[in-house]
């Protein structure tokens, strides 16, 4: 059975801003050891998997396809999507054009993740997915993060899907022990997932088998529900697996995330990230002198300066541009 | 009687550095109605004085010199120290070179005085100087001021002196309504301050009798004792006479006072001055966004960023630079 890792690249970055911008998103800034996250998903499934599929949009498809060349990776396939419709249409439409047999693989391309454990895990799902399940992957939470959704498991079988939680139920998460992180990666048979698809999302399948996906417009593009693959199919479908991944994981989806990496990672973080003191860090050739109670994050990129309290970083998104 | 301004011009303002530096101190930067604090001293006295007298150092001198010279104030006369040595032996040294009848008026160069208040004092001073009096500035506080010193007077009589308060014993100094702050202006005839000094601080009035002032080295100038006029004279003359200010006066010696200061007189503040929301001002021609708790100062001058929590301006002279 062919193995395809199915990379979804397709999220502007907006709680990273000033650093992260709609022209150049996070998963392909080369912050992380120099190279982008994208090429870090490359990298780390390239062994895993016998072809790519890149589902983005034409921006980021000119900043991806260098990386793709660059590995010689071989076969791989692209969609570009007209305009962002989030992750349930780009995986089905991405489905829809592998063989029904083949182990799809899907990807974030904005992660980053690390630890020998990874590879245990992708090899557990494949197996999973064989047999016919859809496999999701639950992360250990180490930390009460309310960043994140939680899958609450019992072994590999799911319970229940949680929005990201208030800091108090955060807790009451980690505590139990049986919540993961929702790590927005799964596992299944190309035909499986549309299967399930068609059963619980008829209408976004149906659009989707009639449309010519070579000629589409962005006005018909627009016309599919916006709606996540957890929506979709991942809380309907009775064949839903959860493998535990054993590896470090972030989404880096804040600057409280970003800099704590760097913090952790010094050695891979970019010559730009400093400690300025008081817990506070700087993104900058030229950071601040600070004096202040509160651990502060000073961004300093594509002409902007930002300061973020610490604990804030989620707020980034709204901040007027 | 020939009525003299004495200028002390050589703080060079740490606590608002990176605006002030050594090289450009506070009272010398153009951001009050783009005049300095050392042109609004002159333009406030010169219809008050016959003469100027400026006590500064030969770096400052370069700086105020020319603004002397653009208002044509007429006869001036000057003391370059080779090092700061505090407020006593400057303003003997100033007074040494005057007529003992002389009035002299001391004026700190780095103060924002507002209000026809002023020159009724100033007059009101000037009277109790020519019967002997040694006359300090108490200004009626507006506000619980931990930057300040403060006077404790009954009617013109000084009762005691006070050093920076904490918050909680400023705040039963406004209560109690007869404490000033202490405004380092001064009115006294030269012979009469001279008196007082040789009396209470013989060491530092002998030691200037044997100067050459106009030969003087830095070595033998260090010599001297670096004392306030405050301790040196004021604390213990029965001379003592307050004039209480009726008019807004501000020291403008920390950022919470010199950003509330251009808030109140926005028209008096410069372009680089902006408010960037949540209680936050920057002074920098590229602001930065902010997301933060905590209203901050953000400083952007001579080549460094400083950002202050405010309520942390005191502080600043401590950073390392």
């Amino acid at each position: 059975l062919k193995k395809v890792n199915l990379i979804l690249s397709g999220g502007d970055g907006s709680r990273l801003w000033p650093l992260s911008t709609p022209e150049k998103p996070k998963q392909f800034l080369q912050i992380f050891e120099d190279k982008s996250l994208f090429g870090h998903t490359l990298d780390r499934n390239l062994d895993l998997v016998d072809e790519f599929f890149v589902v983005t949009n034409h921006d980021q498809w000119n900043l991806a396809k260098p990386q793709l060349e660059q590995r010689e990776v071989g076969n791989y396939s692209y969609f570009l999507e007209p305009c962002a419709r989030n992750t349930a249409p780009a995986i089905a439409i991405a489905c829809m054009q592998l063989d029904p047999s083949d182990l799809v693989l899907v990807s974030p391309s904005d992660h980053m993740i690390e630890g020998s454990g990874y590879t245990t895990a992708v090899n557990k799902a494949f197996e999973l997915a064989k047999e016919g399940a859809i496999v999701t992957f639950g992360i250990q939470p180490t930390e009460p993060q309310t960043g994140y959704g939680y899958i609450q498991a019992n072994g590999s079988e799911v319970v229940s899907f949680h929005e990201k939680p208030e800091h108090q139920k955060a807790i009451e998460f980690i505590t139990a022990k049986n919540y993961y992180w929702n790590s927005g990666m799964f596992a299944f048979k190309a035909g499986v997932f549309l299967e399930e698809l068609e059963k619980y999302n008829t209408e976004l399948f149906q659009l989707l088998r009639k449309l010519d996906l070579t000629t589409i417009t962005r006005e018909d593009f627009e016309k599919l529900p916006n709606i996540s693959v957890d929506y979709a199919v991942m809380e309907h479908t009775a064949k839903l697996k959860m493998v535990a991944g054993n590896f470090d994981w972030t989404d880096l989806g804040s600057f409280e995330s970003l800099f704590g990496y760097w913090e952790m990672h010094p050695e891979k973080a970019p010559h730009a990230y400093k400690a300025i003191g008081g817990g506070s860090y700087a993104y900058s050739d030229n950071p601040p002198k600070i004096l202040v109670n509160n651990p502060m994050y000073f961004i300093d990129a594509n002409g902007t300066q930002l300061l973020v309290e610490k604990g804030l970083g989620q707020e980034v998104k709204n901040i007027k541009r």
